[in-house]
């Protein structure tokens, strides 16, 4: 996952882009980075790390100009280089930089193609530098001297039609404006919205309605499925559907666990929805154990919180916040002599001996993938003296890869991979487990909401792919890239890859 | 206020002292230290920062040694300098090191004293300095060419006797071992621990008990006031009372505000004492305003969340987090041209319109001390569609400033100085305010418990400090400290303080 | 001036590409960068600096890959930006990297054309940029998925046609191989050398001769004037001459000033031609001042050094090193309150009294431009007690701009700018002044080589452009063009330009 | 060898510091360090690196005051660690700090000593630390509130008589002022002077005359031996010889090697010194050989250049800078998989082959330890086509350690041990050798000079020590405690020393 912004402002808009970043911080903590233009020229900073790390003083100040694009990474397989940093940037046509939220499925056919179509080079493995040459490449081939909405919106269609996956992209043309566009199945979420100055209107885009919020911009509306919009350096605003046959289909994990709790996509609440899974999960709770012994509530923190708590009214059961999480976590270091040290949750978690002893306890979290965390979690609970330890995930059952653009570990590394509920919680140490229904979750999330999303991207529950081009083979191939590119890093030392980790972002180019 | 911690290991301790520190770092954000002891040489590192930021691969590499003290420092007044981070050291007598959390009230009498009896040198404004020439100057005059435990309590002894204030100490003798101390009203917490290792017997001390926990050390027991531990570099264990008169007066903010919940201060449990604190409170809404129409309860996060969740199950009313606080805040900076922006609470937290929307809402904080973050987020509560908006503290009303390490405005920066608790309500915008009584938070502390506390040091709330000689001439000097101070850092253009906020700890010896 | 090398070896050559630079590092001091090759993808450091301080290990260690180019910059006007240090990357076609040593004089113009013909956007003002993308451009249009040697050649031949000015050119393309062109004229020099390996052979090229006896590679001959070589990855050399009426016009100045003595460009040993400088101009000063009264002869070192010997011997007067050179400048630091002090010559000279005491002194230098310098040292000379005080430059009046990559200031600032030599030898306080004659200088050159070069570019003698395209127009455009930009620059309070100077060379793409 | 720098002045001293520790930069690149002191507080900065490196301009605005000291170190065996740079800092009494150039040799008793009669921790191998320590007590046993001229020169006459070795010390007391001292040998250098103001006379002291004259203080005279001088924050001088028997016996290797020509030290002006090591030299050779039939003089730069210069004049030869030296040397990297490669002097040096093409050369050094340098240079100057290749040497053969403050490999590493001056010629290539005389030497330095001076320490060539208490016994000592100290440095995998050389010098206190 990853977070995406947009200004196109009346002043200089490099606080405001960090701002926005700061509030989409959650959504990745791998790398930022922020390109602004003046004058037609770009201005840009990225490298890995925390917004605050990555922006000093002496960084901001040259990040001038009155539009700019921003990006956090949240670290995905084979990225870690800071060269790997997003925004990207080609120099033909116009000089364009942009940035992504999401995958892309086709990514490795799209860069053989381009460079036989058009010569162009990619020069690390991410898919954001293979989007930015289609999108480049499609406004080069209309050869206009300057771009104009038609021109760009000809381009994002082209680029729907070639590209493959879930994205939600934020490009700016130099010296023209700022382009904003969403996949055909809106499965990345990508808002946008307004603020009223003196010297004429403000306009902004973003991951998460926070973001806007935390810079006062009013919401327009989410950017529909397909749809691009384009806002000229001077302030107008153009919109376009550039896809046909397009649905939304929002990714369901958003609300389970990436978004934060205060935003609105797709005009559903995250906040509300988490209620709402927390109230469902009850009912199936006590649909499972009518009889149930539950003494206390519990959450996993920080996530599923608000789930928890609500589970807990329904139950009619006290809910306590029996871990506490420790927010300054540092890292092990290896003293010579020493290997590794595992790092335990215990450094993230302390479980409060008093809300145990003696008690059967419902540990709530949002969603299970591999289970070692809950294993352990649920050791700690018994540690401190807990009777029984009863756990309950607010999503279902997690069998399934994400390919649009989420982290996750191979499907034979999911602890539900081949394993009933019933194994699950004997793995996990539970006494028993209830996992939501999939119905249940998006019910939670449609009700009481006016999004016009009847359906959502939940392929990691039920393994169905909304683009509808993933099949097996894609995944050994997939599979197969990642052997190769970790036997071609071993090839050098690993160093091409694990140094790229360092301060300065030009690593590759 | 500060968090302090020593290691006497059977292996290297540095890793374990950073964890640790890592784990108090709430009790301060400003600045870390560590120093080791390996073959009677000993090795520092510490600088403005968090733990995590300070300390890098190639510092703990050279911080070996089988012994150990660390430090975080929270900023205090005219102590912004990384020279000032702790411990600090002195090679006279044997090599001692020294770091603690409190203030010492008579630091600038004991100043002159050192120089003029002993000739040493103090280079900093921290009362620490002042600590370890007093211990260090202690030492030296009984001539012992090896220290004793006999030698160290009689030093100790003298400590208590020169020295004014709430102090927790922590210090280390190069090539002997680590000690630990408390003032003789135990003002300030020090909790000390052991684990037992194929080794032999490891000894650790900490200001609080979840930094034992998070190393599995298990706890032995709170330092008595006035005590003193010694724990050899062989790990042996000597203590003793080293002042008459003692008595267990903690600083009752501790439990208000500072400490962990999950924290166990002298046989009192925080997280305990605040679910107490908001069924007295809620009482206390009860019997002031039994007609209240109350919606629902919001806690200002994190602190206050143990205690409103607990205060809305009394009152019968709904717990909603309606706040969520943006975990990763940035920095404003300044263009060329602008001025200064001020940073509004805005950034930190943002209303989850949902939960306010027409609604009667009871807003619950730990404390209340200027006031004016309650009355920005009152105003962020109204702007979000609250109806009516009450706001209860956990804690009285702050009218008097602490003189034992917690770095509070000057008395006439306090909402509450001099305003009647209608008036404050009135000032921050709220229906109605209310405060927890004095005794209600004190019954919250003790209730239930085996400490042999019966009384707490309670000054910011009425003024009267447990040491006994804190008077008016006492504020008015230190007023005019401080005045003179700031003036004298005019005459050289903030040169020597402002700027010692770099990279490079050594900026004053 | 500036240094190019280029590298296409049979093992990792970033070491090479670094030892060469450190050789070259005379010809810029203010800003390295390399990139390499590694299976198809580009790995790049550059930032403004020594090398020694550009490149640490983190940076060498993904600095892979058996080919890659290098680059030290020296500052010339505007682009004090570590953005624009070199080399500079385009995708498209390809995957090119270029740095070069030159100045064209038509980029303004080319800029425009490269973004009309093909939409290509120049991000900064270096002529570099623009240069890459003309190069670029010519490969795209011939369209082939691979290049090949034909395909390059053809595409150097239209750069000569388009460019103008002097300029020594390595490129790279990613998976094929290292280009290396020099201009019509063969201003600006350029070497290739070949060294044999167990492997095959290795191919190297560099601006001057010494890089490539550094590395032990044989010097196979200088790049003739319009040709281009091309070395494929696998180390096949291609050669082939790309302009048509080209000859050898090898600039003046790098015989008398830039060059490393033990350098040999164009076949002419650069130390030889500075002894015969110093040759011919004792011949002249016997010639001008049959009766002189010399007791000591003085080069202001270290240039001038070569030629002052000999012309002491030649005059049959003793030669003596009379000012120390301090080879460790500091900076000048200001205070808070204080105004910046004007750096003098003397932090960088000291005049040993005793070699002045008393006597009538010849001072030698290579060249005079501003004059300043000059003037402070025979201040110096007269301070430390010298008598008289003659002067003797290596070269002739400086009195045109230089527009083929030496910078120079404007035309006003030279002191030899309408002034007769005894009118600046009274300005800068000799009490004679002799020039060299410029056909002295030319046949200080030439003399004993086996040269092509029958002329030389002496522009900035005898304002004669060899490129013949330079006429008064152009001074005015460029005058202007250098206003407008500091106008540009103060715009933003000079944030652009000048904060660029930072360790992150991103600044702009 | 180092460099000490100490001013009392009428404004901030920090750049005046600065600037002359870059003039002195020549004694030592290996660490920098200056302190203020500024109304009775100090400010320190100390690093690894070059003054121009270690001090940045936040270090510099911090450096606050009218007073201060500065040192730049060489390295010596064992001193690797940053926190090993000076100056050092003791808080009893009145806070001192100290630097110094030089050597104890009795530092390992003293440490001791210190630690038994006082409880003085020493933390690190430097003999400055020791060398402060018993200053310190020897002021501080005199009890005094406030040292006056009479106390400081007490404790100096004490440190005379308890330290033995070469040293020249610069202290600073806080609040008080400047101590300077010399052995009562005379060993190692120093010099003070005085520049007028309209604020009154400020007083400098450095190792060489050429720091004063950089910053135009007058120069008064040298320190005499076994004197101090003490200039007080007000800036008045008051000096005393606090040593009985002293004689000025100053070290001769500073007039071959180390001192800038520029310098005169003890009223012996280096250069002059230099140039008539060269005619001596040139005289011996002609004794030698008085059928030589050398066609030129070749220097190996830079030290040796004015002593052939004039052996060349002398000898009726032509004198040519065959060899050029590279001023901008890097690094060897390590590759991943590769091992490290030999620096050779090649990189250092090249080789004008025109100056060496069938000539018989007469190559000039200064002195000859290793001879591993001789030996690469004399095959450099046979690869250049040299016929016969002869040598010379400044300083007759170096046979002895130096104990005083030269770091100088061990007995048994110097070519000349054990070996006749043919032997020596064979091993090193050369046709011949001639090593210059030691009266020779001697007399170059005192001819036509007023130096009170009528002997030198020339241990290094007769292996007579000057402090008459060094025996064989000493340097079985001393190779016994290097041996341990590097097994030491095993026991804990070369942690404690090798990582101290990073950014930060707080490794050990």
């Amino acid at each position: 996952m990853c977070g995406i912004v947009g200004i196109v402002g009346k002043s200089h808009v490099n606080q405001g882009i960090y701002d926005a970043l700061t509030v989409l911080q959650h959504r990745g903590q791998d790398a930022a980075g922020i390109v602004t233009s003046y004058q037609n020229k770009l201005y840009l900073r990225k490298d890995n790390g925390l917004v605050r790390d990555v922006f000093r003083t002496r960084h901001m100040q040259r990040l001038i100009g009155n539009m700019g694009i921003g990006h956090i990474r949240y670290p995905t397989a084979g990225s870690s280089s800071s060269a790997e940093a997003q925004p990207f940037y080609v120099n033909s046509p116009y000089g364009i930089t942009l940035a992504h939220n999401g995958n892309l499925t086709n990514a490795e056919q799209l860069a053989q193609d381009i460079y036989r179509e058009d010569l162009r080079h990619v020069n690390t493995t991410s898919d954001s530098e293979v989007l930015l040459n289609i999108f480049a490449h499609e406004l080069q081939v209309q050869g206009q001297i300057k771009p104009t909405p038609e021109v760009i919106f000809n381009a994002v269609r082209r680029v729907h039609e070639r590209v493959k996956g879930g994205y939600a992209v934020v490009a700016m043309i130099s010296g023209y404006g700022i382009v904003a566009f969403r996949d055909p199945n809106g499965i990345r979420p990508a808002v946008f919205g307004s603020k009223q100055t003196s010297a004429g209107t403000e306009y902004m885009v973003a991951s998460e309605s926070v973001a806007l919020d935390a810079l006062e911009f009013k919401i327009e509306r989410d950017i529909a499925p397909g749809e691009a919009i384009v806002v000229t350096e001077e302030g107008e605003l153009h919109t376009r559907l550039c896809a046909d046959n397009t649905r939304l289909t929002p990714c369901l994990f958003e609300y389970v666990y990436f978004a934060r709790p205060d935003s609105i996509m797709d005009e559903m609440a995250v906040y509300k929805a988490r209620l709402r899974m927390g109230e469902k999960l009850a009912e199936k709770i006590v649909r499972e154990h009518p009889e149930h012994d539950i003494d206390v509530v519990i959450p996993i923190p920080d996530t599923s919180r608000s789930s928890a708590l609500e589970l807990a009214k329904k139950l009619g059961v006290k809910y306590r916040e029996g871990f506490m999480k420790n927010r300054y976590i540092g890292r092990t270091f290896i003293m010579p002599g020493q290997t590794q040290r595992k790092k335990s949750v215990r450094q993230k978690l302390n479980a409060l001996d008093l809300e145990f002893r003696g008690k059967n306890v419902l540990l709530v979290d949002d969603s299970i993938v591999r289970g070692t965390t809950c294993e352990q979690i649920i050791e700690m609970a018994r540690d401190a003296g807990a009777n029984k330890v009863y756990f309950a995930s607010a999503a279902p059952a997690v069998r399934y890869p994400n390919v649009y653009g989420i982290d996750m570990p191979a499907k034979d590394e999911f602890i539900a991979h081949g394993r009933t509920t019933d194994e699950i919680a004997k793995d996990i140490g539970a006494d028993w487990l209830v996992y939501q229904d999939l119905q249940d979750l998006i019910d939670s999330c449609l009700e009481g909401s006016s999004t016009s999303a009847t359906a959502f991207d939940c392929s990691v529950f039920n393994g169905e792919y909304v683009t509808g081009d993933i099949d097996e083979e894609y995944f050994e191939r997939l599979h197969l890239l990642r052997s190769d590119s970790s036997k071609g890093r071993h090839a050098v030392e690993n160093v091409a890859i694990d140094l790229h980790n360092d301060d300065s972002p030009e690593g590759q180019l």
